[in-house]
């Protein structure tokens, strides 16, 4: 993987007013010093012994953090905030931190929640503008959802959008969301850009799945994973408490496997799980099935955690044998079940499958306290950078710091759990699972694949 | 701060015996690879553009992970493991973390408990020692404390432990505990090389302040917050349902503010935090009371967190004007109570002040899942470094990768709350506490402090 | 109602033997006193003034609690304990109970848990036998589901039953289950009768639908709710979080709405309850859909809850038409949801419709304290009855009292909710949902139904 | 104890006005039927057999409910609500409670609440008066406390508290509070009949101790017992975990003992309980040391809980002896750890005491689930009671009916858990502890006490 991206973040313009926050320029006497655009983290800290490359802009993020100069005056300021798509935990903790440090660190006064993600930006939809301060967000923390509600979609109409933010005399906006929504927001500041406006657009990443690229975690992951265990706890449960017991619970995931492997991790109650990166045959001699039956003979009970995004090869190629029409809604966890009822029937073999998906459950909780403290970290880097003029921007921890991603980058990529890193590994070691359950002779032969363990 | 610390890692000797552990050499075939000696992770990622420093030794750490040779047969390992110090969340997790990984990856059988310590060595005490197998520790991770009793001291008496550790014919010992376990575990190590023989340490840093040097973060210390967190929203409920209200809690960080920090973070409803890092006064016009009569004033309640090693000068000074006498047991928490209540009283103002020690409550509380994960892994990286032969090492996370680290470099320093950093910074910015409450006039003029800002 | 029931105890003989529990005869000593079959509670407690009926054995239950004499020597004692049917929370609490009481109190060493209801009994099936004792016991009912499995059916098979029962040498079983279950243990007892021997059969009703008759309220119920609560949470905050968001959750209760109620009550932030006891249409100008449709107007979001065993008529009609087959399985919760998707689809009305279905997460969950304590003493009160002697027997809550009810009696009837009584009521003014949601002319001319009131 | 007790309640007058609320008059028509004065439920429910008593309204309390008449029109209403005492769980969701039945069901407009407690009535004070409507409350019950506030005292004042209801307008008074609290209300009700007023005084009793006389229970006492054994499982883990540990909990009950005794029934893991109504000695071979220190030597930890209103005569005579000066604090929870430690410091034996008071964080707790419903449902009742017309009134349930219990009567006595009944005979058999701990050989011999067991 190539290291060359362009981490410039850029800037509406020279920043010639003094922050309003009283802070230090020495070290020393106990107060917080202003952070600098000089002040930079390290992407990567994987090193070769003996390198000597030359720090360049294209491997360092810029340190997020009050700048002693800023370019908006606070009682200029019209600040809109927005969040798009599925819920997540710490979206109102989000929203929180970000009109509280406007209001109390910087002054600014006027404030509105975009209702319904862009959609609210959108005279056809008829959304009304929620005006924010601190008394209306006080307690929002202490709930899930997100109190400006959300919405997929509507971020293709860049002119109508920015038109509408014209119409409101926004000078900032806020997009919470996953990278559907950062790259509407990219549009938007671009359009921006182009009719030569002053608005500044920065965005705060949001995916409960976790796989934002070149961040340490996405803000609500945690508390997913909790919420998470909690299903899998039950799945356990009802498992080993029925003849031939067999929980199976499908978790969030799309393209990469991250609740499902840190859920794995953190109940360890789980025997199988089965993510989008790591293929895996449902059939044959070395299939999910073949393996499963083994466990149940062995053990009389077993767990599996399936992510949604797993399988969809199979998923299509079934729905192509079965019949014709729409992908889209292929459920992996029902399409699983069924596999698995339908394979123990065929063996006349008694079986107690419990299917649990606690995904709206999950999506709804309030976070818990390491993600509020990350929210509101987030929040204030936020405004900070807002503030100063920044723009085409996210906000990110990397290596611990919290820093400006530039958008363009930030979208270009996504994470996905390694199949060969230390995760992976961890997870398989804790749930006894094979290597690798796939039968094609030529993969394994040319794989070198070991017999693979069971226990 | 200087970087020049020698992080190179003590190993017992050549490893010859193949793993039995079946991982790939080679990258693409979706199968983890083992972890070479040669991968290493960079200590500090803040940077300075247009630098060009050469990676050497003693900037970086060892990668934790399974080595393709190791060390010791593993139907020769007897394998020791001691918990020491105080409770913290974990302490299960990690102990059956270690037996699983020695019983499942490696085949080892002979897993040793040691009870209370380094007191359960010692002839003295007469404990007995608790075979350890997956079924014994198969469920501890859902409570508290840990299985195996722990006790503070016992580390001093290197000889004895010594002996008992070569009568039990240990080869490999796992000291899980605090600075002062971990030295106790370098002194035992030093011991046994001096005595010539082979027989591997390695330890798992723990501490529930979170201020272990050099690591992201220490096992246990996201529960305590999660806990500690708890204990303010009651504190907070108390405060706000009385005639001016007060809620202190007091919470641990005997040298370090990180708990108090974080919890007032996440809790959003903290109005002044006190941490041994920052200078305070009690009294005087720019003083806590002062500034604590002025919210109850405007808000009629008010929610203090206490670290326990605040204040310690006043605690001394105090304590010597008024009697003579041991001071290691002064309690801040009572100290700040019987100030605050003295200070309304004399003013004949009706104040209602509830004061909560949740210690015990969080010490004692099982791991959250985000600690179960950490713990899991932690203690599997553990197992891999000892089964190599690694000794005198500790186990830790630095920007998010396990890495090997000396125990000589991790005692000699400890992690503080940076008061000029953004943690700290941020905690201002939720709390609306002044910047700093001191009354000096003097170190006022010194440190240009502007007149602080109350909300 | 009448309330003509024949409450008589059946006693498997004269009790000879002295208890080994050191209580007291006499009051104001300090010591509990040993309760005599003369101690009666009252059936019903609601009464007419002036009234003066004669206490008659028919209105009155035996007090359960320990005796002073005993029928079974506790060295000649083997019970058995038999868990069936789906999982409730609190069969870990009741099994450690009974096996602690038996143990501790009266000395019995020979306990066995049934494996799997009571196929366990069955040949057929070769399961072993689980021996009990309170160190196995000691930390189950921190976990969920039941340490001795559980299944559905087998209790039909009376002769093989109590065959495996002699065999065994069990002169006590506990049976741990609904009224299926109960009536499979009265044929139990009553085969046993037959025979001749002398085995007492002791039940403890478990419902997690709190349907069973004349008791306060089955044990695992108040966790439900607990749980049913969560789920409804997060239904909600999915709701108020999207464009005419619907949260729809279906709970259990296949012939009542106990818990459906009880959850509306608690969560304060349910809309619509549709319960078995009350009718109510789907379609039509006073259906379901039309009121969902003015929510949805006023306020833009709506919750709405479902007991399994709701609209069964509708189901079966709608499945008539639709297809012919198995009608057994289907799912309310599915077809209530499909039902809401068609109608506003066909209005073009854009809805976001979340269901939620935690059966499975509610069965599974360990006991909260409040259930804890009921199954505790519900066990201690089993065991007190099977060592008298006391045979064909239920354990039940009467007006607070733990009392013996007649098998025969208790599964002569199921608890409903009463539409006309207090519980429904306080459930309507919580959720404001119209008193009745039915169309038909007929029943509305017939009952007088006034215009249903919505806010 | 004598059953005569006069349960007839007050009436302001006869009831002219129509209820809005429509209910029916009717059975059988699927509509909920409004309650008349005519329906009892009887206060005792153990019988002999054979009697045959009269049914007196002495014996029997009225059932609470809409009655079809009231006595107050809606609009002409201004009610006003007051919590007085310590905070107790579920007081938000009383509050919730009575504004929504008052504005949702009656359609009264002006409800105000008090604050903090009687002293809100006061004019020495100056506090406000704090509108309330159904969307201030709307989610008041997630959060712990009293939005009210609370404070003790102030009742004496009748005199300035009518005045005050008489500038107020008020014409109903709703009293959430303890003993005191409705005592209070007794003498402001007289003092109003002594005016002439028409003024309905509701009260709805709250004593987190659960020793309200009548009733089922109090509001608030279950949840408490949930967050009190939070406290017991981390006393357990840190004895469990130490050398010789022992885990001291100090609960609630000033002069009874029910959280104490419900605690240790719920969490399994106590061996000593210590309430005010069952004498115990400290010292002596038949003391809480001497069996204390048996249980060490055996099982190596011990839990013990104490209510703080336990030997209050033995802190009398010690505080008396030690020095002279005010009793009212003195704390038995501090008393029993130092008498703990003495007494093995002077042996030389080393334990490990942690010591916990989990008071606070249990009286702010929100409600759990089964609380938060028989809070809504009390509060229900309060305001139909109240809109008929009834004052010096509780709402209560007794045998699981709610019901109306005069003021006069309910504060006449308070409950105690009774040393002799099935509680505290379930509570000794949970946790093993002697029967009676009690040295005095008088005592003993008149009691004829056997050798306590242990185990």
């Amino acid at each position: 993987m190539s290291d060359d991206f362009d981490f410039t973040v850029e800037d509406l313009g020279k920043r010639t007013i003094e922050s309003p926050i009283s802070l230090s320029r020495i070290s020393g006497d106990f107060i917080a010093n202003y952070v600098s655009d000089e002040e930079f983290v390290r992407y990567r800290s994987e090193v070769k012994l003996g390198d000597q490359p030359k720090v360049e802009r294209k491997m360092v993020f810029e340190k997020a953090g009050p700048r002693e100069k800023i370019y908006f005056s606070p009682n200029h300021v019209h600040a809109g905030i927005v969040t798009c798509g599925g819920l997540c935990p710490g979206l109102n903790d989000v929203i929180r931190a970000i009109v509280r440090a406007l209001w109390y660190l910087y002054g600014v006064r006027r404030i509105s929640g975009i209702k319904y993600g862009y959609k609210g930006f959108l005279p056809e939809y008829g959304f009304d503008i929620k005006p924010l301060d601190p008394d209306i967000v006080d307690d929002i923390h202490k709930i899930g959802g997100t109190i400006l509600g959300t919405a997929r979609g509507g971020g293709k109409q860049v002119t109508e959008i920015v038109d509408a933010i014209e119409r409101l005399n926004l000078n900032i906006l806020f997009a919470i969301g996953g990278d559907g929504t950062q790259r509407g927001a990219l549009d938007i500041a671009n359009e921006i850009t182009r009719r030569g406006l002053k608005i500044a657009v920065v965005g705060i990443p949001k995916t409960v799945d976790n796989d934002f690229s070149f961040i340490d975690k996405s803000f609500g992951f945690d508390t997913a994973v909790v919420k998470a265990v909690e299903a899998v706890t039950a799945a356990h449960m009802e498992a080993h408490s029925q003849i031939n017991g067999i929980g199976l619970v499908k978790l969030m995931g799309r393209e990469s496997g991250f609740i499902a492997a840190h859920t794995a991790l953190a109940s360890h109650e789980v025997n199988f799980v089965l993510i989008p990166e790591v293929p895996f045959d449902i059939e044959g001699p070395n299939g999910l099935l073949a393996h499963l039956e083994k466990r149940l003979e062995k053990r009389k009970h077993a767990v599996i955690i399936v992510a949604e995004g797993a399988m969809q090869d199979q998923l299509v190629k079934d729905s192509k044998t079965d019949a014709s029409g729409n992908l889209k809604f292929a459920d992996v966890g029902i399409y699983l079940r069924d596999k698995i009822q339908a394979y123990f029937d065929a063996k006349g073999m008694e079986i107690n499958l419990k299917y649990i998906d606690p995904s709206y459950t999950i999506r709804a909780s309030p976070a818990e306290p390491v993600d509020s403290i990350y929210c509101e970290r987030l929040g204030n880097a936020a405004v900070h950078a807002a503030m100063a003029g920044k723009t085409k921007v996210l906000i990110g921890l990397v290596n611990n710091e919290f820093v400006h991603l530039p958008t363009k980058v930030a979208v270009s990529r996504r994470n996905h759990v390694d199949p060969e890193g230390s995760l992976w590994r961890d997870t398989l070691e804790a749930t006894h699972q094979p290597i690798l359950m796939v039968n094609s002779k030529t993969l394994s032969d040319a794989l070198g694949v070991k017999p693979a363990k069971e226990s």
